[in-house]
């Protein structure tokens, strides 16, 4: 058995919206169409979706080129930042514009997602999209990008607000190769440590992809940390 | 620090293709169409590129919908199958039928990757569809289940043989809950044992979906058993 299975993931949590159900596209993009080219019901030997939409739609990611002319595609992101240990905060519902010092990062975290009240739009999915979302300041952005972090994941369609004049967020993150995960379902889960597995396509040339998500945890290290403790005692 | 990054891992591997290169499609279906929806190179605030394709392009998995009727989807596929320990055995050149009893199956192993002369076609991603690649017999298919795979990977578009005259090889293991993942790139990667993270969107009422699939290893659990074996010396 290799260490992995070893190890005692104790819950891992799909933070991914389901593909397919009503999820609002963003103002002006289209809602995916999911055709068949075949079809069992009909006849066919077997069935086969086609899917026709826009890469920001649901929970995906973006990349540089997004924002940013002449940036890198989402090929290119690093999986050493998509893969990793990262930092789940609970932002309070009063605050709908996240600045800096919003929350305290954890010494050396390079990986964050944010659960704000942007978290129970979910409950109904297939919800009108809603403008007045949660997101990062301009200024919150720069902090991020000051500390260090490397990805940064948010639960609902944007970093940004909806109504700000100018993509400087957007800007702020990419330009520093920040990767933005958008539209995550963090309501089953508490803030802690985690394992963060975020994969997008392998897109060449594309400036976002949707992504699956999960994250494994919390806390496995610390219990079997303790487990060994214990058994060290006399 | 949590223990995943503790954890050594030795090398991780990206054996997705990249999609967007010209990859064949199967054979009656289309080419992926990726076009721009917005484009800072016209001016546009942003970039986003729209993707239209059948969901067995590139590196993709099947889920049973694909081959039977009324069954599950992509989005109802377990992760925890997705995710963990897997063996990937090389195939010699000469076989291009891959039968029962064709290659050892470690004990306990439960996700299986296969690479054989298939692999060498990705030297060139765009080359011409080509029908003469090594897959598995029904019979073949049958061990697999009979053996307690849950997830099989192939190196080339397809599990099966593309002049079967029925698709059984399809059937026995997505009938039997099978996750079969096809057209992964496995140059890079010897045989050995990995950590295998194999995420395809969370795709609902869909057969199948591209996946973004990541080996790490090997053997970083051997490895860390050796250094303690070595601390425990007196």
């Amino acid at each position: 058995m290799s260490e992995a299975e070893a190890r005692p993931v104790k819950t891992r949590y799909d933070v991914t919206l389901p593909f397919g159900i009503g999820v609002p596209a963003w103002p002006g993009e289209p809602m995916p169409v999911i055709t068949r080219l075949a079809d069992m019901d009909k006849g066919d030997d077997c069935t086969v979706t086609r899917l026709d939409f826009a890469v920001h739609y649901a929970t995906h990611l973006d990349a540089p080129l997004h924002f940013v002319k002449g940036g890198g595609d989402v090929a290119g992101l690093a999986l050493d930042v998509l893969m990793g240990p990262c930092q789940l905060v609970r932002i309070d519902n009063e605050i709908d514009a996240i600045g800096p010092e919003a929350f305290e990062i954890a010494p050396g975290c390079t990986r964050l997602l944010v659960k704000t009240r942007n978290s129970a739009l979910w409950d109904d999915p297939a919800h009108a999209f809603h403008r007045d979302f949660t997101a990062f300041t301009p200024e919150g952005a720069q902090w991020l990008v000051d500390r260090g972090i490397r990805l940064v994941g948010i639960d609902y369609l944007s970093v940004q607000r909806f109504y700000d004049s100018e993509p400087a967020t957007h800007r702020i993150l990419l330009g520093a190769g920040v990767i933005a995960v958008e539209g995550l379902d963090l309501r089953a889960v508490e803030p802690g440590e985690y394992h963060l597995t975020c994969l997008p396509l392998r897109l060449v040339g594309a400036d976002g992809s949707p992504c699956r998500v999960v994250l494994d945890g919390p806390a496995s290290t610390r219990q079997k940390d303790r487990r060994q403790d214990t058994s060290e005692q006399p």
